[in-house]
């Protein structure tokens, strides 16, 4: 039975963590909000941990699950740190969407101590979480990987091993990237239609049929935005972020990526815009505002 | 019985022709290149006409399949030209990906003599074309649509009204613009995750299950970029132009859209460095050039 | 004595306008707004004119300065307009910054009547067109800009034949487009610098004795920005609209432009933010919003 | 007298240390090619060091002029670096264009010995730095700049006080990404222009007695473009890293600066295309073939 320590009890994280708040895991947890903690150990019996330390001494395996990859190396130091108490032979499995360059210093310095390191960020949101069905990108070596896999199962569904530490990172911050120039972009098209007299409703069933599609116009704007729902479901804060690692990674590997490079600079200005708790999808409101035309609704009032 | 000609037999506009040319329609049919229609005349049973004047003369609708709006507008005068023989009350459906422009003026002509106007283009390419399956996006008025209804359901599986005349070509031409986006943005970002070493297999394989998925990454990339198959079935030049045709719309709309107007470059930059023979997704392989690295192949030697 | 009117009594055209109300010139001029054409006959002697037509009555050369083509266009129709009037032989000089286009069209439609035609954009603002100082910039033939160079010199200090017609307007709005550009670029550099510690004032005075100097950084910035005090001499949504025009000259032509377009973006951005009156220089205020630093100042209360 | 050693004898270094190479001062030379130094020992006195550490003992001031930040720390470690002889009290002045980030790390370590640390790139090129003419920017502070401005006023004429470590590299790198965007988008203009029929010498005149003008069209555009001099005085691949410098100073600072991101691509794109030896100014022959079109020359045959 593995002793596992999940740390960070978020959006995502706290589904995440109920999967390993079964008998076949001995769990315990830590958040820095305690009494987010607290209500989890209530509920599923997991062990409440007061720090890091506390949470991570015997575990076999450390998972974390934070906004960004510093938080995560935050957590490593001082007499409360995952140092004081990992132990040699032990897993730092972490889930945040981070940065390969803190990944790579991390691993560097868990490894010094004889600890395992895997970058491990997930895909699948809220609902994934819930099914257990996320996927899972690992960056890490392949041996690593195989001794945590049982607690990688239990909260994902396709385990996909991308590379050495930091590729997880890499690819997760793509993805997203992908996702936030696909929003971007199709808010710009639909703007452009809508004051063109073409209705929103109407392009998206032909897009949505046609080679121009992408996730963003079958999913999110049909559900979110026609209806002018904008659920608060991943913070625009956080996919600024992913849009910037993957931004770094294209001038590190020196690619010509200018795409990616602006659509870097347009979340980091809706983000300025909107302020730390506006959801993702809301930057589309951005280029509605500018361009002076609403998709799929009537224009607001004053 | 509706008298139909077609002017146009290229990689899609020889397809559609063909479901025209059955008992149901009385069919003539005219390309630049005559060989290409004697060629159809002789397969199908069409006539085959030596004019535009002649293909027009006594039909009830003219469909047109070219390159770009200016070459249909160059048919319309002269003595061979379609204004010379259209009889008042029929119909000009033109199915090439046109701009709104260009669209709004024949229209204006054309309805000097009774002559009615659909700015009709499809998606679906040559498979959908052959299948009679396209969508066609039409921008006219609902009454002439209703009058030549069984000439488009014949080719089109989904005929949209999309608004007034230009209607269909705005909405045809962001759908590519979208397309052309992914294509480039999917190529920045697999790209730099090649030279970080996550090969462009298993980054697909992830994209394609989370939510920076799009056509270009689960249809093109697969099939022909990681393949290195690179069909030529739709040329890059004419992509260029419905990205300039999309990002004409959002400047003359005063939309404020970077992303457009940046893959408007990017795509005019490609069109420069491949010329005009070379496949829409061999754009992947400028991004490619220029940063240094393959999807999914090994480097190219020398 | 070349009898000459003067259409568009705007902040340039006032002062241009006076040169020509000299006793070397037999001046008529008219205005949308009548008071300022009253206010202005009142105080040279020119005669003021109810309508176009009649300020074009029995004139060598009418000189128009309006904020944009189609407004010059517009008043070349009906009974109150130009043509009604404008003798075979005069010759129309349009000194609005206008596009190429617009101004072909005219030209061919004046050319009908036996009518010369001039794009005439000018340079040097208020200031040049009071001291009669201007550069101006010639589009279309050398014989009719030989006609008309006593009235251009009455204004203008260097007179450039720039090509035929639309090279003055193409080559006026890619000056204004480059003038945009430094203005958007330098205050990027500047707002990152002062976040970084490094002050506008210090920034200004290395920048200005090296290469990354240029009209903006050695005026504007010193002069409008640093100070806070933004003088309102040039709208913004006049520059937009250059550097639109400037933008769409490359994409006519081809050109690969990724800086022209963007900046086309930044302005039309900047225009939605601030409206009709700001100056062009305050789009500076947008990058400072959008970036969290002044430039040269303290950070705004709020 | 003070003792100095200067490492790094390239195109700007070279002409910086013979101003070091007089009475006033006690010089030693490095650099890694040895021939150099020793034809620089041959030429003026000084005296060559074998090694960066011999180079720099019982030096009062050590100062660096190579092509990256990282090129400096790695001259610090090992038997050989600097940190093997440098003495408590002596000071670092690095003449480098480097990035901020290093500087700090360098100035950090150097601190613990008691070693003082200033960024100090300059300005003015070999001719500058030919006249002692330089202007140099300085980061670090005031205290440690007064102890070595008689060695920078050897060869610059304008020390400027930027602010803390880090501050003079982040001024170099934002003028040097104002030239090259200047240079990028000044030749967008005037490849459109000429493609329009407007020659460049023609536009020049005119943009350089106009708001849109700039050191590039000042005097790169008429002395080396015009001319198709391009001579090879700084590198492309220098002044890339110098943009790339600024454009991550943008990002750090969380400033939207989309024209500092795209010239930076741009730059990327064009040291891709002509490789390490480029000039900086052939970037516009990058513009040109893109656009088909040469500025104030004939287009190239073949």
């Amino acid at each position: 039975m593995p002793r596992v320590a999940f740390l960070g009890l978020g959006a995502i994280g706290t589904p995440m963590a109920k999967h390993l708040a079964r008998p076949a895991f001995d769990l315990a947890v830590w958040n820095r909000t305690p009494s987010k903690a607290e209500a989890f150990a209530a509920a599923t019996g997991a062990r409440q941990a007061a720090t890091p330390a506390e949470a991570a001494r015997d575990r076999d395996v450390v998972v974390t699950c934070l906004p960004v990859s510093r938080d995560v190396e935050a957590l490593l130091d001082g007499p409360d740190g995952l140092l004081a108490t990992m132990p040699a032979g032990s897993v730092l499995v972490d889930c945040t969407s981070g940065d390969a360059a803190t990944s790579r210093r991390m691993a560097a310095r868990l490894a010094e101590r004889g600890i395992g390191f895997l970058d491990a960020p997930v895909s699948g949101g809220v609902v994934g979480a819930e099914q257990g069905a996320l996927t899972v990108m690992i960056g890490g070596d392949e041996a690593t990987l195989e001794r945590v896999r049982p607690v990688l199962e239990s909260f994902g569904k396709k385990i996909v091993h991308c590379g050495g530490v930091g590729a997880g990172d890499a690819l997760k911050a793509v993805n997203n990237a992908l996702l936030a120039m696909h929003i971007w972009g199709t808010a710009e098209g639909l703007v452009a239609l809508e004051k063109a007299g073409v209705k929103a409703e109407v392009a998206l069933d032909v897009i949505n049929t046609s080679s121009g599609r992408s996730n963003a116009s079958m999913n999110l704007f049909p559900d979110r935005v026609v209806t002018r729902a904008f659920p608060r479901t991943f913070r625009l804060a956080l996919l600024d972020k992913d849009v910037g690692i993957a931004a770094e990674l294209a001038r590190e590997q020196k690619i010509v990526a200018p795409l990616l490079q602006l659509t870097s600079e347009l979340f980091r200005l809706a983000h300025s815009e909107l302020g730390e708790e506006a959801d993702h999808v809301e930057a589309v409101q951005v280029v509605e505002r500018l361009g002076g035309a609403m998709v799929g609704g009537r224009p607001t009032e004053g």
